[in-house]
C-alpha cells in the first residue's frame, strides 16, 4: 500500500467521524480526526459540540503520550486562534505530532492557511487535499456561512416525475416512498433548522423533527406572513415548542402572536416584502442564529419565494415513478419565470432510491 | 478467450448491425446476422426493408461457399415459414452452417420456437440467448406489434425540473440542450411515426422529421379533432406530405379536411370519444398500417389523453436543469388523477445528455 493510499484510508475515518457531528455543532463545523503510527490507530475524536472539545484534542488527549511521531488526520484545518478552546495548533506541537494530513483548508479568512503555517514553522510535516472533496461537502454550510453570515439552504421536494407535490385534493402522503421517507429522516438530522410554509403546515400538520433524532434538535421554522398557523398545530402542541420558530409580519394579528408564543414558540416579526415575510430577512436571521443548514421542505410558494431571492443552494428532489396531471399542486408555485429567464441549476448526482430518484442539483453559478 | 465471450462479441456485432435497420423494416423487425469461422469474420448482413433479404440470407449469400462449417450469429431466431421471402432455416441448412447463435427466440405465435426445433433437428448445433436482452430492447416494437396489433407507444417530452414544456407565453425552444435535441433526432430515426398534438403542431410548428434522416421517413401524425391545423403548416408544405397524416374526427369542417388532403396528407376520420380522436383508435390503426414504434412529442394534453388511456409503453423524459414556475405549461395537461389513483411507473434508467438528464421509465405492469 503506498503513503497515499494510507492517507485516504485514515482521512475517510476522520471523515466518518465528522459527520458524527453534523446536526450537533452549530455554529462549528464538523470535524473528526484520527492519529495514527507505524499503520494503526492510536486514538480518534469528533466535534460534537459548540464549546465542547475539538476532534484534534480529543484524540490527542485519547492518545497521550503514545501520540509523539505520530501523524494526526483531522477533516479540516486545525484552529491557530484562541476561540472557546485552546488553539489546536499548540497542543499538537505540545503532543510531538509529527506530520499533520489536512483534508480542508480553513476558508473563515480570520484562520485560513494560518494554522497549516504554525505547523510548518515548527517542523511538523503538512499534506493537504486529502479526501478533499468529500471534506467540503461536509464543510460546505460552514463554509456559507462563515464567508455570507446565512446559512446553507437546501431545497427538499417529494415530487412526481411531472412535477407535482400533491393532488388536486392535497393529498401528499405518500408521493415517494418509505425509503424517500427514510433518506429525508437523515436530510433533518444533517441540518440546523428544517423550514416550510405556512400552507404546508396547514395541510399537512408535520412535526418536522427527525426520526430517529439520534440527539439532533433542528429548528422547525414555520413561515406564517398572515397568521394562518393555528394553535392546535403539532410545532405548537408536541412538547418541542421550544425549537418552533413562526416567522410572519406585522399583518398577523398579535394575538394570534401572542398565542403562539403562550405556546412556547419564538417568534420573529420580520421585515415583508410584496406582503409576504422578506425571505431574505428571515435566512439572514437564521444565520444570524448560529444556523449553518437549513433544510426547506415546501410547500410550492415557499420553494418558489426562495428560488426567485436567490436563496437556494442545493436542490435535493425526490422523484417519484408518477404522474398526476395539470390540476395538481405544483412543486414551484409562484408567477414563475420566462424561459429565458428561467432559473439554472445544473445536476450533481441522481441516485435510485427504492423506487424513486433523488436528483440533487445546485444553482449555476 | 472462452467460447461464450466470443458468441458475445460476435453477437454484439450483429446487434448493431440490427441497429442499422431500426425505423427502416417495418412491419419486420430489425435482425443482424453475422456468419464467423474459427474466429474470423465471414461475412454479415441486416434486414435493410421488408420485402428485401432477410440478414442471414444476405450475409450467407457474401460467404457464399465459405459458410460451409461456420457460425451463424442472428439476433433474432430465424425465420421456418415461406413469407415475402423464403425460409431462412432451409437456406442456413443449405450452406453448411455447424452452428446457429440466436439472441433472442421468436415471439411471433406463428414461428415462435420452429426454426430452432428444424434447425436443430437437421443436425446443427443451436445455442440461445446470447446477448438477449439488448435484443430484447432492439425488439420490443415489433413484439408488442406482433402480439397486440398495435405499436409500441414512446412519450418522450423535453421537460424543465418543475414538469414543464413550455413558459407561460409559450416558449419551449429550447428547454433542452443540443445534446438532447441530437438524442431526439436519434429517437425520430429509429420510429415509424412521431406523433403530436395540434396544440403543439400549431405553437412550434415543427417538421417532426429527423435531421440527418440517414435514409429514414417516419409518419408525422397530428391529432387534430376539430380541425385547428392550418394549411401553411410544415408538415403540410415541406414537401413529404406523402409522410403526413391528420388524424381527425367528424367534428372536423369537410372544407378543412379537403385541404388537408389537397396538401397531399391522409386524412383518418376516427371516432370520437369525448369529442376528441379516440387515441385507443388511433393507435390501433397505426398498427393496421404496420407502424410498429410511434413515437410522441405532446403536448401536455395529448401526453395526458395516451397516458389515461393506458397507451404509453415508454416515458423517455429528458429534464432540464431549469424551472419555470406554476404558470408555465404542464408536460402532463388533463383532468389528471388523485394520489391514490395516479398511473405508476417505473424508473429503467437515467443517463447524463449535456447538461440535461433523460430518465426512462416504462409503464408499471
Amino acid at each position: 500500500m503506498t503513503p497515499a493510499r494510507n492517507d485516504e484510508i485514515w482521512m475517510r475515518r476522520a471523515l466518518a467521524l465528522a459527520r458524527r457531528g453534523e446536526g450537533l455543532t452549530r455554529p462549528n463545523p464538523p470535524v473528526g480526526a484520527v492519529i495514527a503510527k507505524a499503520g494503526r490507530l492510536l486514538a480518534s475524536g469528533f466535534h460534537e459540540r459548540a464549546g465542547g472539545p475539538h476532534a484534534e484534542a480529543l484524540a490527542l488527549r485519547a492518545a497521550g503520550r503514545s501520540a509523539k511521531g505520530a501523524t494526526l488526520y483531522v477533516s479540516l484545518e486545525p484552529c491557530s486562534t484562541h476561540g472557546r478552546t485552546p488553539p489546536c495548533t499548540e497542543a499538537i506541537l505540545r503532543a510531538g505530532i509529527r506530520r499533520v494530513v489536512v483534508a480542508a483548508a480553513d476558508r473563515n479568512p480570520k484562520h485560513a492557511g494560518r494554522g497549516l503555517v504554525f505547523l510548518r514553522r515548527h517542523g511538523i510535516q503538512v499534506a493537504t487535499g486529502v479526501c478533499e472533496a468529500g471534506a467540503l461537502e461536509l464543510l460546505r454550510p460552514f463554509f456559507t456561512w462563515i464567508l455570507t453570515g446565512r446559512p446553507l439552504v437546501t431545497l427538499k421536494l417529494g415530487i412526481t416525475l411531472d412535477g407535482r407535490i400533491s393532488d388536486a385534493s392535497g393529498h401528499s402522503r405518500w408521493i415517494t416512498s418509505p425509503a424517500a421517507l427514510r433518506c429525508v429522516q437523515s436530510l433533518r438530522r444533517r441540518a440546523d433548522a428544517v423550514l416550510v410554509g405556512v400552507g404546508t403546515a396547514v395541510a399537512d400538520d408535520p412535526s418536522l423533527m427527525p426520526r430517529p433524532a439520534l440527539g439532533r434538535s433542528p429548528f422547525r421554522v414555520v413561515v406564517d406572513s398572515k397568521g394562518r398557523l393555528p394553535a392546535r398545530a403539532k410545532v405548537l402542541t408536541d412538547g418541542f415548542q421550544d425549537r418552533t420558530i413562526v416567522a410572519t409580519t406585522r399583518q398577523c394579528p398579535a394575538s394570534i402572536m401572542a398565542r403562539w408564543a403562550k405556546a412556547g414558540a419564538r417568534v420573529w416579526i420580520l421585515p415583508a416584502a410584496r406582503q409576504k415575510v422578506s425571505l431574505a430577512a428571515l435566512v439572514k436571521r437564521l444565520g444570524g442564529e448560529g444556523l449553518l443548514h437549513v433544510l426547506c421542505e415546501g410547500g410550492g410558494e415557499l420553494a418558489a419565494g426562495l428560488v426567485q431571492a436567490g436563496l437556494v443552494d442545493d436542490f435535493l428532489f425526490f422523484l417519484a415513478p408518477k404522474l398526476l396531471g395539470a390540476k395538481a399542486v405544483p412543486a414551484i408555485g409562484g408567477a414563475g419565470w420566462t424561459l429565458a429567464g428561467a432559473p439554472a441549476l445544473s445536476f450533481k448526482s441522481v441516485r435510485k432510491i427504492g423506487p424513486d430518484l433523488l436528483v440533487h442539483a445546485i444553482r449555476q453559478v
